[in-house]
């Protein structure tokens, strides 16, 4: 197996199979984008000015001494491809380039825990989706009715809505509780304050790549070509202002104070050794949406609490992407199907991810079912949602045999 | 009163009080922004490259040597105002300095019958509301029920819900009539088929200039200072594909396929003159809501159908702006409330602009009442909704005694 020079362990995210993109701020303030191997970033700046890209897809086109990552991902899978393998070469075991270039070496290595990550991307247009059934059952028994807990669309269709695409926040960005319109138990009028069932959304969202013309679907199996990778998304939620809103236009100021997603970009190439089933589908989907070899990702999630109390943070949830009922592909081609134009950065989310235990719920909302139930800390504190001061922090990464690929994390702190 | 070397016919939106700004692709392929007087637009890139605006706000800035406003907008109304100011005094009828240079007059003044017009801004994020009541009470009496046509919500807060923003188009461009999911009546399975009921939506967008941070929302009563100016919207729908998708997050697909805007953004500087009392609000809104001096502007809106048999086109709707029951600074101070954060170049559509008569809706679904009116056009052809070939031109205009400052048009035709 390839291996690096640069140790990795066994438990890092980041192996030489992986290589995210991301974006760090450099000592002089500037932004450059990166890549991460074991404990490092990758300085891809620095290597593009020195013309290391030099294959037929990337050469002279200086896609890394941009300050986002948009360009080099309207390029398409062979670029993407290129800088992949070109990266791969430079850091392989045997391969003496930069291992014994000291010099270089340190412009192009920074330790990961001394350089502050920022926002990769320009995201244009942020959907969410929310295909995952089981948190699309929950919701619909708390809400509507525990016999017809989805609606009659929610098997023909990936439900989902235009999100607001300006509060997509880098991990680490602390959120305000927001506040707005809260209509109280009984009363006919709402009244104005903050908001007190603000929750987390454990999501994964993928980032597009080459774009489409105006009035030209994508079709659903080569979809997957738009897609450049995935990032680990924490859509944060407002319960009691989202009940009051959301008829008949749909979520609205609920979600559009933040939306947190993780650091790092993990490209489906690195992804390709955890391709799964994806689960059945009954009813068969219309011909738009019926995928040929209909696969998607075994990525595991994690989501942890950290409050003031608490010594270390403490596991919530536990789940799967590959749960899943409606795929990355059919996501898009359903997007697109209208003719919608999707463009390069582009965000998509998943929607909340729920397994089917009530460890794998994907949001305070379910883990406590309407509050109804109160979720036990170890420092004795209890949540039915989130108080100010606590942190929500998202791990996910696949894992084989031999192999691990993560994402790192997504953390967010809820303050005043 | 102000008047320019340039003749304008008391009939042209575009008098020296207006100046209005757009984009359009010169006679290289590059794109300039534009102002526009009488017959002609005007190049600011020209205007800027010889050093033209030197006011304290502007000089070396070098705004108009960009390819979209952007920038522009994100400086704020003392900047607007220079420009404004400085482009008046240069066009002012006693001013020998471009009246009498014929080598800049030809660089700078343009026909506007010989350009072809462009987006002159990058909408981040497009946000449309849902504020004129006529049209609530309409849909809700079609869809619901005619005693109770407006949710309880609806006079507590300006409803609105996220667009789509990459597939906002300019005046002229062609869409595609949309295929999508539909469910046929009486069936319990959606069929894949293009959609039958097409239509329209006339409403006025408002475009922003200097954002806030995350989590720090605007007062409604400095919210104008954050408003750059006006743009004529068509928010084409698909009602039979919104029907079956839209529960529970709202409409996605049909509306995301298209929205065509006017290329002329009118500025409330020069709207200014038709500032008018915003129509009474009871319940009284809540603190953050409670804009002082609630003023809208008077301003004139029409639509007509071109089909391909009418030899000229015909007048469908006509009903005014100052209708609407929540105001632009209401809008922006509830987008805000919950620290949503905005940015310069988002588009804020006012939702469907409905009067109290039949003959002032701005939609084919009030005016053949969901299907059942056939509106009988001059040529003989009935409409319920749109057909391929079908062109929806929208017109705006505010108009007094001495006064007409207009938006030009937003014109658009339905392909298959």
């Amino acid at each position: 197996m390839l291996t690096s020079f640069i140790e990795v362990s066994k438990e890092s995210d980041f192996p030489i199979q992986n290589l995210p993109y991301g974006a760090y701020r450099t000592e002089s303030g500037d932004i450059h984008l990166c890549s991460a191997i074991g404990e490092y970033i990758i300085d891809l700046f620095v290597l593009d000015e020195v013309e290391f890209f030099g294959g037929p897809n990337l050469k002279g086109k200086g896609v890394f001494l941009d300050s986002s990552l948009n360009y080099f991902m309207s390029l398409g899978r062979p670029a993407w491809k290129e800088a992949r393998e070109t990266l791969q070469k430079l850091l392989e075991k045997s391969n003496p380039r930069l291992k014994d270039d000291e010099q270089l070496r340190q412009k192009v290595l920074k330790e990961q825990d001394s350089v502050e990550m920022v926002m990769p991307v320009q995201i244009g247009d942020f959907t969410d989706f929310y295909s995952s059934e089981q948190h699309a059952r929950n919701v619909g028994a708390m809400f509507r009715d525990p016999e017809n807990a989805l609606l009659p669309n929610w098997k023909h269709l990936p439900v989902g809505y235009h999100g607001r695409a300006s509060s997509v926040v880098i991990s680490g960005t602390k959120v305000h509780r927001p506040k707005g319109q809260i209509l109280p138990e009984g009363a006919d009028a709402p009244v104005f304050e903050e908001s007190k069932l603000v929750d987390f959304e454990l999501e994964v969202g993928f980032l597009t790549g080459p774009g489409n013309e105006l009035g030209q679907p994508i079709d659903v199996d080569k979809a997957e070509e738009h897609i450049f990778g995935l990032v680990l998304v924490n859509d944060w939620s407002a319960r009691d202002i989202q009940k009051w809103e959301y008829q008949p236009l749909g979520p609205f100021l609920a979600k559009n104070w933040a939306t947190s997603i993780s650091p790092w970009i993990v490209t489906l190439d690195a992804l390709e050794p955890f391709r799964t089933e994806a689960p059945a589908q009954n009813p068969k989907p219309l011909s738009y949406l019926d995928q040929k070899n209909r696969t998607t990702f075994d990525i595991e999630l994690e989501v942890f609490i950290k409050t003031e109390k608490l010594s270390t943070p403490y596991e919530i949830c536990r789940t799967n992407y590959k749960h899943l009922y409606w795929t990355m592909a059919q996501q898009l081609a359903h997007h697109t199907i209208t003719g919608c134009n999707i463009k390069p950065g582009d965000l998509y989310g998943s929607g909340t991810i729920s397994g089917s235990e009530e460890g794998s719920y994907g949001s305070m909302l379910e883990l406590s079912w309407k509050g109804t139930k109160k979720l036990k800390l170890p420092s004795g504190e209890v949540r039915s949602f989130l108080e100010d001061g606590d942190e929500i922090i998202m791990k996910a990464f696949s894992k084989n045999d031999e192999l691990r690929i993560g994402f790192g994390e997504v953390r967010g702190k809820m303050i005043y």
